[in-house]
């Protein structure tokens, strides 16, 4: 079924990216700088496409294919970086989906950067191996911000040759971690979400309290950060965006509840409870409900805004 | 009411010290190694003692009193680190306490170590104001390994002449933020308790997760530091107790408790909702009734264990 391993061994130079949204962009910029030949769908996002082409010469190179079959086909790898798995699938294996073009030019394989399911990524990487093609999934930690920077932490699932041929790729956009096979690069990354989505919670919840008390949120901030509560949200997160009164350009709180979702859901196969995670996926999904699923998931502060009025 | 200034004035050399439990005792030490004479009261624990006695060559001096109102004759300040409020009331107003001994040799002030409502803290302060004598509320964070390297970070509340009095003390023992007046370093040490609480649970529901996904504990660890989900919890204290296989000389499941009663009762006549810290107070009840309340909170991931077993 596989092909044979010498095809693969050229080091890749042609990038496909599937995905210029708030994270695909500035991560298509980061192989740019680090001089790949980036090739994009079509997006429906021109603004994203057009500040990528305006950057083309640069040092890599910027052009653009109709759909991600014909990506696929000028590209050693193709990465996918969109919401979820039906998104990776459509881009997969829908109409001209990347499978149609894999293994023509290219070396036939896909590094999946979205945030999905394991048990949806190793389905995936089933039906390409079929075809003779690789699947890595490569999710990432550290929003748009330290997408910018090129400094993303990237939790990969992949045989040992897959992730060696992949890892310069990944090593333009931050610091890859090879954490298994295909499958543990999403479980670690949901273990960070559970994580993140319950210490959100916390510190807005643990803010309120103190400036109801009429304490001084920078000051508590500032001691917080040498005790034992200390933590990356709040020292880092919160400042960007709750703090700095916006919601603007973090990590949207409806992305959040997919991902806590995918995580209970893995849960409840593997028999395990997760009664932090099931309260904190109910406070998002109210908080969703008063219509603040785009901000960023530290709009959950404003739920603890209008209580205690006289 | 208050006694003339110039009797303060006079800098702080004999400390009494009440409370040589799991944090007191490594606190007293610190005090010692910087050159403090430390009196403390007959202990419960002889060994604590015996231990300090030992020391007391090193560059301070160590002796005993029988009562806090011997101690409090003996000494400039008194320094308080017990479980809770009514310990606290009881060393400073109960029979022989603290407040009958004041403003003889010594000069009057109190300073309450101990984590408590805030409060109780301003209703203590009060009465002691009455006699003329001063309160400082400066409860720590670090647990018991801080304190032995004289790490803590210390959240204080007190009038800025109190705080300068008694800064070189705190000095001793870490680093002392002046956060407002009585009660504000309670306040802000709740909200430290508020955050740890949750984000403990969260760390050992999302370890729980990775393990039962198969994934390599140790280095989602490593993955995690660099990540959003980054913490103190789950980098530093977890690795010294669960993770290590012990819950032994960390900080009180109990205590953590009767800390986050504190901050459910505060927010209660704040109006504020915590759901939150409501369910971690539950869960962690629920494993203090499985009778492990005297164990480093760690132990919640004892309730993660046994879970999904065929």
């Amino acid at each position: 079924m596989t092909q044979p391993q010498q095809t693969k061994i050229s080091p890749i130079e042609r990038v496909g990216f599937i995905g210029l949204g708030a994270m695909g962009e500035p991560m298509a910029r980061s192989l740019l700088r680090a001089g790949f030949h980036v090739v994009a769908c079509v997006h429906r996002s021109r603004s994203a496409v057009e500040r990528l082409v305006a950057e083309r010469g640069s040092s890599g190179s910027f052009s653009e294919e109709p759909n991600p079959a014909a990506v696929a086909r000028r590209t050693d790898a193709v990465i996918v970086c969109v919401p979820d798995a039906p998104q990776v699938e459509d881009a997969l294996f829908g109409r001209d989906g990347a499978s149609e073009g894999l293994g023509g030019d290219g070396a036939g394989i896909v590094v999946d950067m979205s945030t999905i399911s394991p048990i949806a990524s190793q389905s995936f990487a089933k039906r390409l191996n079929e075809g003779g093609f690789a699947f890595v999934d490569a999710p990432v930690s550290g929003g748009p911000a330290r997408a910018s920077t090129g400094d993303l932490t990237i939790m990969t699932g992949a045989s040992d040759d897959d992730f060696a041929r992949v890892e310069p790729l990944l090593r333009a956009m931050g610091t890859p971690f090879h954490l298994g096979g295909v499958g543990m690069g999403e479980t670690v990354k949901l273990v960070n979400q559970i994580i993140i989505s319950s210490v959100m919670i916390a510190d807005c919840e643990a803010l309120a309290f103190a400036k109801r008390a009429g304490a001084n949120l920078d000051q508590v901030r500032k001691v917080l950060a040498t005790a034992t509560a200390s933590n990356y949200v709040l020292e880092s997160w919160l400042p960007k965006m709750a703090l700095a009164g916006t919601f603007e350009g973090g990590f949207a709180l409806d992305l959040l509840r997919k991902d806590l979702a995918a995580s209970l859901d893995a849960a409840r196969t593997m028999k395990l409870p997760m009664p932090l995670s099931g309260l904190a996926y109910q406070l998002y999904t109210a908080r969703s409900g008063e219509g603040d699923g785009a901000l960023d998931y530290s709009a959950i502060a404003k739920s603890y805004e209008s209580h205690g009025r006289e």
